[in-house]
Formats: C-alpha cells, structure tokens, sequence
C-alpha cells in the first residue's frame, strides 16, 4: 500500500474472451482496496469480524470508461466519501497511467453478527477520516 | 431459460469466508441472465460480435439486500426498462424463493468493433421488446 | 443432474483472453459435478458438514485435451473411482458433444471438524457406489 | 518478483464458506507465478502471443497439504523442473511462513496460433533455464 492506493497488474484470470477485464473483477480490485485502505488507518477488518463487527456492502455504482487488458498495470484509489452512523460511502478509482478506467461508490453497512445494522463502533469510527 | 428467469444453485466457488455469496459473482449470473433473456428474443450475442457489434457493460447500479447462501437456489429474473438508440438498460432481481436478495440496474451500450459506440442495428432492435 | 452427469453453458466470466475457458474454472465444475453426483446418491454434502464430516480436496490431476469457447454447451460426467476409509478417488471428464476436452482425477479426503482425515461415516459409505 | 517467488494476501474473493482459500483459486496463483518468473527471464509472454507463440497448460498435479485463510500471506514459489522439445514443465509451491501449503507440477505445451503443439523458439528455449 502506497499511500492511497494499490497496484494490480492484470492476469488471464482477470480477463474474457472480449480481451478485457471482466467487469465483475473489479469488484474484487475494489474490496482489496478498500481492505488496504482500512489497514492502513489501523482498522483491522478480520480482528473486527472476530469481535462481532462486519462490514457488508450494500449498495455499489459503477461506472466503466474504458477497458485494462492483460499484463496491464492498474492502481485502484481509494477514499472515504461519506462516513454515517451505521455505514460509510468508498469512493474508487481504476486508474492506468493517467486514464481513469473505472470509477465506483460503495457503501458498507457496519453489522453485528446477527447481520443486523448498528452503530459503528466509537473507537474505529474517527479512524476512517484519519 | 423457463419465462424471464434462469436458476442456478450456488456451489462453494460462489461463496467466500462470511459464509455467503461474494458480492462480486452476483454480476456473473446477471450476465448469464442477459445473455439466456437475449436469447429466448432470438438475440444472439455471440453472433453479433462475429458481425462486429458488441454490447458492453457501462454502468452498473446494485442493491444487496439479502445473502444467498451454500447450496441455496435463486432466480435470477430480467427485463429490458429502457431502449435507446446505442444503450439499452436492463433491470434483474436475484430472488430466493419470493425474498428479493439483490436488484440491479445494468447499462449496455452497443459498441462497434473499434469499441465506439454506434446504434443498435435495426433489425435487432425491435426484438429486445418483443 | 440426468445420470451421471451435469451439463453448464459457458459464459464470459468463464472464459480468459486467450478466447478459451479458463483453465482454472473447469475445477469449479468438477465441484458442482461431485456435488450434483453425491445428491443423487442421496448423500447431502452441506447437512454433512452441520454434522461435523467434510470432504475436502487432497489431490488432483487434471489433463487438458481440447478448449471450450464462449457459449459453449459441456457436459461435466462423474463417477467414483475408489472408495478408500477416508478417501475417495473422483473420475471426471468434461465433453462437448462426444470429443472428450479435460479429464481429471480427485482425491478427496474425509476429515472431521479439526480438518483431521477421520473415516468416512458408516452410514453413508455405501451410498456413494450405489 | 523478489527472486523466485511472488507474494499475495487473500482477501474474501479467494475464499470460499469453509473458510479457506477455494481450491481453484491457486492456479490463478500458480498462472501469475510462472508470468513473473518468465518475465524475471526476459520472456515476454504477451509479445510472444502477438508473435504466434503461446503456452497453454497440458496437465497439472496439484497436491493440498494446508489451508490458507482470510489475510493470509502466502508466496508462490516457482522453478522450471523440465525443458522439453515443445513443453515445459514448472514446479511450483505456496508457503505460508516456511509451511508448504500447496505444491503443483504444471506442463505447457507450445503451440502455434492454429493451437498445435510447435517446438520452443530457439531464442527464447535457453532463456527458461538462465
């Protein structure tokens, strides 16, 4: 993780037959991202989970510009847009080079292990703007 | 394809560690969905990139509401909510039993072989309402 | 599930740019195949694992012959090769009409909730050569 | 690359609901492995495509000692074990730490752009083994 974001260099398992990335692929570029997004503000998402604490998306938008393809070298960036009593809104980024490729807002739900909505825990929450 | 749906059971590869559906594949069994959906019109996709017209996936909008889960079956249903000149926006439910799980609202934008877009070709136009 | 084997239609996400299924998905197959083929032996993989026995993989081989291409239409057949006390040897071969594309052998092992191989219950080693 | 290997963290898109890594996401491990130590060799597998020359897998053993899990590191550590007229073979293993989790033995056969088996370019042939 350098600064706010990753770097993914594209395999054939990320690609399709059109010769592109699929596009459900870059929902998992995007929960990497976010994943090492959280680590890096001392947010340990699996620590969490042990602890009763889930974060589950609800709702994504995405928006597709242009096409990576094999052996290309893509950064995901990730920021926080919006940060609520129970969930908080990611902004992405796909970039290459200078092109945007993909851009994406999600929003995850903070849950409990009964997969029902709750606050998100006092002592993370400021973490996420840090 | 019975009607506007197709069935699919969910198998260990469509789960992750949470014990439920990743996010990311629901976007794989809507394409399975779009592409029987164009099918049962007498649409053939795949036909259409031989002869240098292509749809590609512009914009996507998804809510989850519900996890599927291990060996669950859902329907994932489709229907065409708006046609346009090169776009046409498709609107698919998951279901499990009569619980709506995730809906979506998929953009298609209908590419040339240079992947800039151009109408849908008049002749199969018609048959996405059919 | 007609007999012995499952048939599954290929889409984009199963395919990479090399225009061919990925060669890593034909083991997602192999899965939904065992799994299709132990239900109609009548034996239920996930009350299995509820009652503390999984089967988990130990070992494949697996021979490509032949590549299948977007909407494609295979069939994936399964038998039981070899019964052991805490194993068994699947033999599956996915075709595309009669021209055999990949075949694969598979060990499976038994193991209790420790991940710990352990025999496979009495009650339901008889139904898998049924 | 750091020498021979590759390193990845897992994150929820390579597990499955048994809680570990999904058996058929280590050949995409394995497929990204064998693309760094070409490259760390000077061959180019994506130009070679353009030039009529692919590599595409024959067989493959795999053996699963271990499971990974959610936010493990694991690396891939990848050697050539046997170069042939027109295959290659690779020797390839994950390790968490300095336990092996997975260990493959993967052949490529060389083929054309009419996907027949052709000998390895002699400019490239010595390069594998450097």
């Amino acid at each position: 993780m350098k600064d706010s974001y990753i770097e993914k260099k594209i395999y054939y398992h990320d690609t399709d037959s059109g010769r592109v990335v699929y596009y459900a692929n870059y929902l998992k570029y995007f929960e990497e991202g976010r994943s090492e997004y959280c680590l890096s503000k001392g947010i340990k998402l699996k620590e969490l989970v042990d602890m009763g604490t889930c974060f589950v998306v609800g709702h994504v938008e995405i928006d597709y510009k242009a096409p990576a393809g094999y052996q290309d070298t893509i950064r995901v960036y990730t920021k926080v847009e919006k940060l609520g009593n129970a969930s908080i809104v990611f902004w992405q980024e796909v970039k290459k080079d200078n092109l945007v490729l993909v851009e994406a807002r999600t929003t995850l739900v903070c849950v409990g292990g009964d997969l029902k909505p709750k606050p998100i825990p006092a002592d993370i929450k400021p973490l996420f703007n840090k």
